[in-house]
């Protein structure tokens, strides 16, 4: 009866939590935020380059790769919903022990992302580099405070 | 020499190759358009729920949904550079042997993706319904003739 109960517990937990209840099981929901982080990290990362003066700056590249992080900064955070916790090693218990920490630090990135597309749309390095950092940041706090290397 | 020159021009064809250049191995290729079609899958599945009537039509959601889908259609492509021909099992050789018809169908599934935006911008089930189709379709060809299952 008491597993019964927990059984229960767990399907309404479930059916109540609108992120958990749109994957089909936690690996599918694991894969898409890994997934949705690779994409941005890649794009980031192309940004980054330019900010950093390793590759010249590309105006319209920078526009692109900016738009493709903010359109992305909301999805992966979906993907650590109840019952994803104990799938991936990279991912710290601290996600679901301090959640309003965690979401705080997604809103953060959220929001220097959307920063960062509104700099590169003035077409202009030093905007860029100025908006850049911030991002960098934001991803690397939360790196920092709930992700295993 | 021989050596020093097919470096070279392995060198020149990286360079030249503005989607190879633009990661730094090809294992970084691969987890990058792997990432962009999980999360294209996952939002292109959320749509098809509805067209086939398995949750409630929801004309906001099923918007937010085809606008990832039609953002990120363009991206997976780049990730099928020279070298990432022998990283995963999934892919078939015919990718690299057949590029025209392999770009034929990603050309195809971005136009069918960018219809099925529009479609669900008109808040109308039957619209959605109709252009779900031929999108799925175009995934499905070139899944059936690209990819190992």
């Amino acid at each position: 009866m008491k597993v019964f109960a927990s059984l229960l517990m767990a399907l309404v937990a479930s059916l109540s939590s609108p992120a958990f209840a749109q994957f089909a099981k936690p690996e599918d929901a694991v894969k898409y935020r890994q997934g949705a982080l690779t994409v941005i990290a890649t794009h980031f990362g192309r940004i980054g380059a330019m900010a950093n003066g390793r590759v010249p700056y590309d105006a319209k590249a920078a526009v692109e790769n900016a738009q493709i992080v903010a359109d992305l900064a909301r999805l992966p955070w979906a993907g650590f919903g109840p019952g994803t916790d104990k799938i991936s090693q990279k991912a710290k218990a601290e996600i679901w022990t301090q959640q309003p920490k965690f979401t705080e630090h997604a809103d953060k990135m959220v929001a220097e992302t959307s920063k960062l597309l509104a700099a590169a749309k003035t077409n202009n390095l030093d905007n860029l580099k100025a908006a850049f950092g911030p991002a960098a940041a934001s991803c690397k706090a939360c790196h920092d405070s709930f992700r295993n290397n």
